[in-house]
């Protein structure tokens, strides 16, 4: 077979504020590939089907000295995310033609996923019979991974049944007052905000959830929160101040809102800080009021990334979520940008958050 | 007996910023007491020995319907705060005359403690021999029982030998790098940070310390600090720069300095936040820039009071620590204002920060 060209999305600058498509990334034909004789040199040929854009995408166009947790993009090179892909070659052991694979992956058509990557580093997978691949990036992926692992290491939730012993009182109270503590969710509608909002339900919690459009707070509703709202025309201390104390706050967005809930939090309360969407693409600063009320109420924030919390909670995480994925217990929604030329745009989506659902780049039917 | 002046300090107003004396609280003298008349329903008649002035007082002058972790001041009121007094008459169980107690106290000559307050209490104590009562109120009192607690409970320092198991290579490394873990204390001069100076240096680690004032720093480097600068005319950030990545923080004066230890801080590092003495006299708020790297390196901010620590703690607190502050083996200093008439000034001190060690005002001697 002769060669074919290989599309690419390249890393072209780092950028000061918002990732710009054409001038932070650029999409590339340059590249031609000879799928059955390409050398793989131990390795493996993975075909993309579908390519993730994550929040944290923006932390990784930085200068490539700069340490963080997740490696920096190199200028002049393809830019690479959580995806899912078919083995069509393979050289490594454990992987063979046909297989499916869910990892970090290349915005091209074509790679060879180097073995050496630090974390998340292509693994085969066995698809859930009714569950489309593209689930395998979001609440069956990476962010929903997120939200389960840190739900169960760090919530330590509690349900107003878990508060009583005697079974009469608990029916009696569980009547008057239906929930037990309050969870505020920020970034409710995304892959992660979503699959927490579920959880905490599942728990029997209070749940209120914030998000950035009209659209997004209605699948918070759609998906269980108690009480959700448009944080762009609502005000979330107006809010929090109505619905809380907080006993539970999972953060996805910081600044504001950070300082929001630490005003509205109630004594003990945990927070687990899971991004901070809203700095991300600024270096102002943001101004905090309230967090000298961090000790004087004995607020524990949690920083957690997946990759660390994969050792205790990936086994119990794929048992139990895709199935109830496939069978719509726990929901989720997509926006598709078809095309990997649209990959820059999609991951500028996310980051504006113009995205209505989880980001998914479709790169190639099988 | 004739009834005799009882002076006490009132709280006169709520102030907007630092407390002033004669305007935030008044020493009045227009009460007098018949000590062996005064009819004690039920409880005991002390006798102030010494009072101390902390930096959380100033949460107490606030608006007496606002809920915080410590009761408010009452205008009109006496003001209170822990100190060691004697009793002279009792009626309650437990306390007889003569007996030593340590608890919240009223700025007055002499009082009748409430029995139902909610923290604090008095309870009767045995000085140890060597030690004077002033130390019950510093490192051997509520201050000393801050560090106790919250390292013991929270700072899970590793020094370098407890890294290795193989004691040749122990020996050798320790030869080679000397500390196990850096912990940085703000703070550092004060009863707090000075107690967790020196539980950090016998625990194996590297100490940086800041305070504010020349002598403050040459009292954390007396007291073991491998580092110690004058914050006020050293760049913390410099320092932090140079001297970290810290494994530890320990927090008592929160705003700009959190934010420079956030910046420096090692991939899950421990943040003890035991107070925020540098937002207590603004409600300005405190630009971070940092924030977004809580999640980033995994950094768990543990906000803690000493009370709910003490039923795990404070019997150890009391066997290890008075011995240690008697022998000399742990050291501490006292800034000592004379005569309760001053307390108001004390107490503005330690806000103002121009304290030069722990401030224990002398009431009365036995």
């Amino acid at each position: 077979m002769a060669p074919i060209t290989n599309g690419r999305t390249l890393f072209n600058e780092i950028p000061t504020g918002f990732p710009e498509p054409g001038k932070t990334t650029v999409y590339d034909t340059s590249q031609t590939i000879d799928l059955e004789n390409v050398p793989l040199n131990g390795g493996v040929l993975v075909k993309t089907l579908v390519l993730s854009a994550d929040p944290y995408m923006r932390v990784q166009m930085r200068p490539a000295h700069i340490e963080s947790y997740m490696p920096p993009f190199i200028v002049g090179q393809p830019i690479f995310s959580l995806g899912v892909g078919k083995v069509i070659r393979s050289e490594r052991e454990g992987f063979k033609a046909g297989d499916y694979v869910y990892g970090l992956l290349d915005h091209a058509e074509y790679s060879i996923p180097s073995p050496d990557v630090p974390i998340f580093g292509i693994i085969v997978f066995k698809p859930e019979p009714g569950l489309r691949y593209s689930a395998y990036i979001g609440a069956g992926g990476m962010p929903g991974q997120t939200s389960y692992y840190g739900w169960k290491e760090y919530a330590n939730a509690k349900a107003v049944c878990h508060l009583l012993s005697h079974v009469f009182l608990e029916i009696l109270l569980s009547a008057v007052f239906p929930q037990g503590e309050t969870v505020f969710v920020s970034g409710g509608a995304g892959p992660v905000g979503s699959l927490v909002i579920q959880l905490a339900k599942q728990d029997g919690l209070k749940v209120i959830a914030s998000a950035g459009s009209d659209e997004k707070v209605q699948f918070c509703k759609d998906v269980g929160a108690d009480v959700a709202f448009n944080y762009k025309t609502t005000s979330t201390l107006d809010v929090l101040r109505k619905e809380g104390p907080l006993n539970i706050y999972w953060d996805n967005v910081g600044g504001a809102t950070l300082d929001a809930a630490i005003e509205n939090a109630a004594n003990h309360a945990r927070f687990l800080e899971c991004g901070a969407i809203s700095q991300y693409n600024s270096k102002d600063g943001v101004k905090m009021k309230n967090l000298d009320q961090i000790y004087a109420r004995r607020i524990i924030l949690y920083g957690f990334l997946v990759s660390d919390l994969a050792p205790k909670w990936q086994e119990e995480f794929y048992k139990v979520i895709p199935k109830k994925l496939a069978s719509g217990e726990f929901k989720f929604t997509e926006d598709v940008t078809n095309g990997l030329e649209n990959s820059g745009q999609a991951i500028r989506d996310v980051q504006t958050g113009t995205n209505t659902g989880k980001k998914v780049i479709v790169v190639a039917q099988e």
